[in-house]
């Protein structure tokens, strides 16, 4: 009998109906032959009411109940949904993670699986039941709960796909699969049949919001085909595997836009060993990821270096650097929170030149002027003004030939 | 260094500040030299918002994933107060009930403990931690979660107490002990200093709701002295142990009253054997809990058959037994739910005539009527009209002397 793995997220599980809602679609995968293992988020805002009540009690919570704390929230909506498919007839039982044999580091608020000890899902699964498992959550060694911080459902489900070399693995979401850019920027945008796990990784990385990217990496890495589809909805949806089709007739596949995005600058820095180190590894202490770096040529021995971080960890981030920076003799620091990242990605850019001119053709078409210019092997992302976002996505779909895929 | 446990009700932790508060108490016992594990119930009224998500789902949901789903409100709130307690500079961390080594049988929703296996328990006290400890769980050897029913946090406390050979146990909650009779309704109630496990298990069970006869049970059986006393205040409150004092003056220790009474009586039933099993073997499998029996003297091989059920049981109990009586040949059934018990409880009434003679004139003198009578070796129970209850108590107080202890 084959068996798939689904995924639920929270605004698909966020009250009483649409839990009956996905109870009904897992009944339909199981009369139709499937072994289900089912994943599920907290419902709606669940996560951010036990963050308050945390953050009521203490302006620092402990990280380990903190964890145990939010962990309740995956177990409620778990249980819930148990409950609605039995009601329907259906044999279900609801996991923990831990239950589950979700095995995980002790990196409290971000631990990483280790491994996943399936035995328990196995002998539920030949008792005939679909197995409810708690996303976002494992347990350490010592028994103690964690949860795997942020994409942790959708990450779950990837890794309880591959240990039990699941046959599929459906990421119910909002949206209704992968687009060649966000459709509420650009109407004619088309959504991908396929795309490599590449792709997505970069896609996800850069803005595309419809599955985590460290899901998609670890899809990658075990070779799980992931479907990525609507919950409230029967269209076909996305597949990420291993590679798209070999005839991709347009090697961009899809324009990624990301407006969480801020730029610290510090002007005037002597231009000597250990500076980067010096700002940057106080940053990766506070847990402030950095994303592009940019350091001007040094004239007469003086620099300035540019940095991007999350919009929502600008004010932290500008605590820590702002008196390094001062330490360090350096001019001054300034920020800018107005900013966006627009990213292209594919494959077919690899080897392939003229990509980047063409991109910066159509921004120039458009006047929008680009701050900072970012690649990978299969991605060039420009950090532009927040307010041209639109612009921008909607030139690149065009120039691109996206909407004709 | 002494060990006691600590246990505080939903009241007691119902919103931030009071686990504020309760952590301070915590932070006191440990100021002072012992080390303390405590046992919590959910915060307020999020059991019954649980059960409230879980019927919106299901018309019976499912027995396994109910108590999954309850089992979080005691993990919030342990997690909640363990974080409190950091953020005072003391170190404590949550364990949920399987953490916490409470196993039990597979009876979801009234699980009984079958073992404590107190190892993490110790190993965190070694560390120098407070251990918080969710109330009202446990689990099976299989690992799956139960909750305990009703009592289920006071009985925790005193398992805990007796594994870990605790020095003290103390149940904090919204009184300030154990009275005379209900201070609400006899103004000259007298709070009891100490009182023996078997009168408080007669108290508890006849309508003193400080503390749950189950967990005076265990506590007896095992020998655990039980503080119960006010999470609010700092009074001594009452002691239940071993034996009360030897010197006890007045051999009645205190009045109980019960309000949740209801009466079935199911007339003209045919005197032959069988019947009351037919009539009871349906109420038990429907979990309804039958009191007072009471079946009259035959006359011509008719009989009456009347017992009591708790009055939020009546309906379901009626639903029940009217059909059966019909079955039997039974001429109708009665109900009655404006009913109340009010009872004597003292060891000191044992091999000693003339209480029962006693509590009868005294209810006499208020004209009031006795409807059933149900007496055990240290109690006598009279059921009697729900509006004539304070009489009755304030009655039998007077009568006995309880107000001159």
């Amino acid at each position: 009998m084959p068996l798939i793995v689904h995924k639920y997220g929270g605004s698909s599980v966020a009250d009483g109906d649409k839990i009956k809602n996905v109870a009904r679609r897992i009944a339909k995968a199981r009369d139709e032959g499937n072994q289900v293992v089912v994943v599920v988020s907290a419902m709606g805002d669940t996560t951010d009411e036990l963050f308050r009540l945390a953050y009521e009690i203490s302006a620092h919570p402990d990280d380990r109940e903190l964890d145990v704390l939010l962990s309740t929230g995956e177990v409620v909506s778990s249980t819930l949904l148990a409950m609605a498919l039995g009601t329907s007839g259906y044999k279900a039982v609801s996991l923990t993670g831990a239950q589950a044999g979700i095995q995980t580091d002790s990196s409290y608020s971000r631990a990483r699986i280790l491994c996943v000890d399936a035995e328990r899902i196995v002998s539920e699964l030949k008792e005939g039941n679909v197995v409810i498992v708690a996303g976002f959550q494992g347990v350490t060694q010592n028994m103690d709960t964690t949860t795997l911080g942020r994409g942790g459902s959708d990450t779950t489900a990837v890794a309880l796909a591959a240990a039990l070399k699941a046959d599929e693995c459906h990421i119910y979401t909002d949206v209704e699969g992968v687009y060649t850019a966000d459709p509420r920027l650009v109407p004619d945008a088309v959504k991908l049949d396929k795309v490599s796990y590449e792709e997505m990784l970069e896609l996800a990385s850069y803005g595309a919001r419809v599955i985590h990217p460290r899901a998609v990496e670890l899809g990658g890495l075990y070779d799980v085909p992931i479907l990525v589809a609507a919950s409230f909805s029967e269209k076909p949806g996305t597949i990420i595997a291993k590679e798209a089709s070999m005839e991709v007739r347009n090697k961009v596949r899809g324009i990624a836009h990301d407006t969480n995005v801020a730029k610290i600058t510090v002007i005037g820095v002597p231009d000597q060993p250990g500076i980067a180190m010096n700002i940057f590894e106080p940053l990766t202490r506070a847990n402030i990821s950095v994303d592009t770096i940019v350091q001007n040529a040094s004239i007469e021995g003086i620099t300035d270096l540019t940095f991007t971080v999350a919009r929502n960890e600008l004010v932290k981030a500008m605590s820590i650097v702002e008196p390094v920076a001062k330490s360090i003799g350096a001019r001054e620091c300034t920020a800018n929170s107005c900013l966006a990242k627009v990213s292209i990605v594919g494959t077919g850019m690899e080897n392939a030149p003229g990509y980047a001119a063409r991109m910066f053709r159509a921004l120039y078409g458009e006047n929008i002027n680009i701050q900072l210019i970012t690649t990978s092997e299969i991605r060039i992302t420009c950090i532009i003004n927040e307010d041209r976002v639109g612009d921008s996505v909607r030139a690149l779909h065009k120039i691109f030939e996206l909407d004709a895929t």
